[in-house]
């Protein structure tokens, strides 16, 4: 690891996530004189890598912003950050709600705490695009786990499309890799694009399902069981631990019917329960034999470049799509074009020449 | 119908494809002069109407060419034959190679010219990028349909993108329903993304599959099932009727495990043989109630125009990104980028937004 680590003695300064001012209200104070005083970049630098989560808290919702003035500063802290990020293992964590996510973050994540792990569980939640609430903005989720010295829990940037949410969690991981967190996982819901992104972002993906049932009963969209690394039945507790073993068997000769992974990794099937604790550890084990094994490969980087280049290209062309849609002369023109495609007086691929051809002359 | 329909006397003149001259050499050459003399999009427009299929042919030459005069000559072939297209039944069949496609289209074309249909087949074949050959470019492959008057065979369109085949063949469908082909068969091998660009030109998908093992060892992707709206279970002749009742019986079951399909049809699968014409008829009957119920939901309509949507979004999309990558700005500083990205010197949205911001400024 290259940045500097926490200071373990002032477990105070960076304890709380949700309320910062309850604990240390004398701090929060300082903090501000100094943001004003300095007004750069490099001050949420700095406390970011001395692991301060409050400063760490204040940089991600910089990021979140969509002032000008906050995109400009988000964009240097990330620069500043890039140095020190891209050291840690990224999970991704799906599963639909009634599996018992939070439940299993709890119980990892205290297990991972125990390990000696700085742990960020991060969110992409498509849902909180309609709500504008968020998955993890309830406050009695991992409130164990989020009160932990060594734990930051972020929730879901909220009101943005879906890649917008993607590409803030991803930044946001940047900025928690330079504060030191050296596991991030970055949890979903099972049932829509959003896993997609999210596996385009992590190392590992873990899919958590309940005893008994297919996946596809259980809401699980097709395609999803194939991007997983882990299949993982949770809840394998009291009657239901029989129920447990027969579905992860089931899963584990199923998953032998893919086509071999690029990372020549074998999917397997695993049962925990995160009220009891059993199988918790072996998750953590299975992991570890995963990275093992594709750091030796070259997977491991070769994917993470792949990543990085995947988003590179998504990011051009959302960029490129975005100045295409919101200018003038084009919005004035699409929807008379539109109506033509519509009504088959135009093919979509000479109305698409014609509205490129107005976009082009109306930025000369 | 509105278009002008064949006249049915003179089959000579559109009997042959593969080689016209060799079946009138003196029609070649008055065609040619005519050319010649007119040398505008009218001719071939009277001649597609006319439901000449040398000039059919012809015109499709065009579309396909790259050259620039060919590509403004397209455009105004198409646009004339737009108000004559629509009007067809568009089917998308796929299947791995070796489940018998090309002998099903022989079987099924045949029953279709018999019931009093005019059929184009036409192909969408991401190997021919590869090979620049064609799956459709063998001779002796469905020979006997396509000698028959009403009948258009068409290889695809070879050495192109996958996404520029797709849209070629998509206009290739506009010219053969304004030359009077009311039904067009777009064939595809099910191993790739062809299915889902043919799924989004054709109103029914129809899916080959061998009797006995499952799409996943047939090599047929996930996904493209839940596609489509019929399975058939191929080669049920001889010893493979029982596996392949016994096959149809599973997919029957599995689809019903779907979730229900915009079009309200319920997917279901049949058995044939394209070898004893057994089941041929039923796969029309199937698509005719679906027709029947979809034109009454109004689906039919909707679900075009949501294509028509959706590949003017797409030729949007493609425009946008070919004006990028080919500007020699962009292409000189993308190398650099894309290895500081690589190199977690840069984010890949900074990398994107420098790139979008040169891309702008040297067109301005």
């Amino acid at each position: 690891m290259k940045k500097k680590s926490t200071d373990q003695t002032t477990p105070k300064v960076i304890a709380g996530v949700k309320s910062p001012t309850a604990l240390n209200p004398h701090l929060k104070n300082i903090l501000a004189q100094k943001r004003k005083q300095q007004g750069d970049a490099a001050h949420y630098v700095q406390g970011i890598q001395e692991g301060n989560k409050v400063i760490l808290s204040q940089a991600i919702t910089i990021i979140e912003s969509t002032r000008p003035a906050d995109q400009k500063m988000a964009k240097s802290i990330i620069e500043k950050c890039l140095p020190f990020a891209n050291q840690s293992i990224r999970l991704g964590i799906t599963g639909t709600p009634g599996v018992g996510k939070s439940t299993f973050i709890e119980a990892f994540g205290s297990h991972l705490v125990e390990q000696g792990k700085k742990v960020a569980v991060l969110a992409v939640d498509p849902s909180s695009k309609i709500s504008g609430g968020s998955i993890l903005g309830d406050k009695t989720r991992m409130e164990k786990l989020a009160h932990l010295a060594n734990v930051f829990v972020r929730p879901s940037p909220a009101k943005s499309s879906l890649g917008g949410v993607a590409r803030k969690t991803r930044e946001t991981m940047i900025l928690c890799e330079a504060a030191g967190f050296d596991t991030i996982l970055v949890e979903t819901v099972g049932v829509g694009q959003s896993e997609t992104l999210v596996h385009s972002m992590v190392d590992f993906f873990l899919l958590l399902l309940l005893p008994g049932g297919g996946d596809e009963l259980q809401g699980i969209k097709r395609g999803i069981v194939e991007m997983a690394d882990l299949v993982l039945i949770n809840k394998a507790d009291g009657d239901r631990v029989k129920l447990a073993k027969r579905t992860s068997i089931d899963y584990k000769n199923a998953l032998h019917l893919f086509p071999p992974k690029t990372s020549n990794w074998t999917a397997t099937a695993l049962i925990c329960s995160a009220l009891t604790n059993d199988g918790i550890e072996e998750v953590w084990e299975q992991i570890g034999k995963y990275i093992k094994l594709t750091k030796e490969n070259q997977y491991f980087e070769n994917n993470r470049q792949q990543q990085a280049k995947y988003w590179l290209e998504a990011a051009i062309s959302q960029g490129l799509q975005t100045a295409f849609y919101q200018n003038e002369v084009v919005q004035k023109a699409l929807i008379k074009i539109e109506q033509a495609v519509l009504k088959n007086e135009l093919s979509p691929f000479q109305g698409a020449e014609q509205l490129l051809k107005l976009f082009k002359t109306s930025i000369i």
